[in-house]
């Protein structure tokens, strides 16, 4: 008898060990993620598409990842960051232009009345836009990104900007890139707002990174060239522009792609329609408490086509409430 | 006496294995390039920007290099190559369109006069291209390029296409790469005339493959997305345009820019006006007799402003008939 239960303890201690060692070997790649049908999606994907000799293997080359920017790697509320940062400049350049105190949507920025400013819809945020991102040459155009995102904060979290990203998809896109995904933002947003700082906060080169983009001129000034961004739209990549400007980004279809809202809808579809495994990821914004909680009536990153078509055709959806377990990572100021 | 010899000897003998070991240690990575400037040039700017702790180093994510294709990684004599699939096509497409045996440029090229159908210039090259690059889907396109590059020829040495490539710059890129140099494709062509085949051919995948192209609009067809080409130009990545695609497509200024014609000349230009170390380098076809010789008369791949200003800014200008041992690589047929 003494024996037999030495017999058992010894299993039971070898046992203990393989796991403790197991686990030790594998740490969880995805800590900040709760256990749920959206984090065991993810990874037995990663599993199926890497595992060398199974039938849905996939080559390293066609590993293609696209993330959705605003509202699905870093938070896209009251509004889009990059407004935050176009009214910004309206501040900085009012000065040199007196005409914009009875000017609209200067007049209103300049009170303040963010709301009155862009009542005035698309022509409004329009003219808002060429104003701040246009008439300076793409470097100094990144100097100003730069500075702004290295000190500009959010007016209800007091976060950078940059610490309003989200910890659970900073750890998917490098347990992606552990994988040998090649990670890439396709996003609405301006790709030259993106670029200067994509690198350091997610590790996504700007090469990267496609996004929506004003018309850029090549200029000899003084015998320095120099590219003049215009004030003129060039591509943007939104809805059935993303599908477009993955192709002409990318040039491969990815088999990976996360978003969302409707704007994503088109990229998703896009990448669900190739050949092979695929995995279509949708974050739907249920967590009024930790961040917050919209989708079909929201103006900005509304999602009501996309989780009707995510729900039919079984792409995992995000609950951001029950599946993650932190949204920010750790203030660094 | 005798010991001072067999010391001396020792010396010798251990000076010869240390040469022995350290060319052993260091195959040369241009074997296909012949000692001189061109060759010294490029090694010596590699070993400057990747030497750790000297003043000229350059991280490796910004070690960006950028090749023309045409003219510079493979031929474009007598007319670029692309033009030969577009006439493929034609032919392929003719039984079709009746109207073509009497309609320009269609009438003189299915008639085997390739000189008189582009005697109509660009406007006759536009609707070349047009008819034969659009109206169809993107994933319908590239299976057509396949079929073709995979068996077509060219017609005066009855090689494949892509046997036409520079063994010379085939080393180069290879070399970069272990360098870790980022290679990108800024080119004239048709990006997606490209993007099958170059990884296979040059080790440049898709997504760092900029060049010309056509608007691609998104369809539902039978639910299914797809992307079609449409008969308009979107972008013409040559001349003033290279620059704004490298800044659109890549989003770093390149260190180092490979070109062989005028139409390179801003590409080379942008990346001289860069901070910190530089390569600018410009292919001279002056080979008859192994290829073409070629400059500033030419039609095709000009280079007469671009050799100028090389000469005067101290680019490094590659002599083809005297810095290159081999020209093309082995007939893989």
């Amino acid at each position: 008898m003494k024996q037999d239960i030495s017999g058992q303890l010894l299993a039971v201690l070898a046992l203990l060990l393989v796991v403790g060692f197991a686990s030790a070997a594998e740490p969880d790649p995805l800590p900040s993620w709760r256990e749920g049908v959206a984090k065991s999606s993810i990874v037995a994907f990663v599993d199926r598409v890497t595992q060398e000799g199974s039938g849905d293997y996939v080559a390293p080359a066609q590993r293609i990842a696209t993330f959705d920017n605003d509202g699905n790697l870093w938070a896209e509320q009251p509004m889009y960051f990059q407004l935050f940062f176009a009214i910004d400049r309206v501040k900085a350049l009012a000065p040199q232009y007196p005409e914009w105190a009875s000017q609209e949507p200067f007049a209103s920025l300049l009170k303040g009345d963010v709301k009155a400013a862009l009542a005035g819809g698309m022509p409004a945020i329009n003219e808002l836009i060429m104003t701040t991102h246009a008439g300076m040459t793409t470097d100094e155009f990144a100097v100003l990104v730069r500075d702004w995102i290295a000190s500009a904060r959010h007016p209800e979290t007091g976060r950078l900007f940059t610490d309003m990203v989200y910890q659970p998809m900073l750890e998917l896109l490098v347990y992606l890139r552990a994988n040998d995904f090649k990670t890439f933002i396709v996003s609405g947003g301006g790709i030259e707002f993106m670029r200067p700082w994509t690198e350091a906060v997610y590790g996504i080169p700007p090469e990267q990174v496609a996004g929506s983009s004003v018309v850029t001129e090549f200029e000899l000034r003084d015998g320095k060239p120099v590219l003049v961004r215009m004030p003129e739209i060039r591509f943007i990549d939104d809805k059935e522009g993303k599908p477009v400007g993955i192709n002409s980004h990318i040039g491969r279809r990815p088999i990976f792609a996360s978003g969302n809202s409707d704007g994503d809808l088109q990229m998703l579809q896009y990448t669900a329609a190739g050949q092979g495994p695929r995995f279509m990821l949708y974050l739907h914004h249920t967590d009024a408490e930790r961040e917050w909680a919209y989708d079909r009536e929201s103006h900005v990153g509304r999602l009501d086509k996309g989780l009707d078509e995510a729900r039919e055709r079984g792409w995992t959806v995000i609950d951001m409430q029950r599946d993650w377990k932190t949204v920010f990572p750790e203030r660094r100021d």
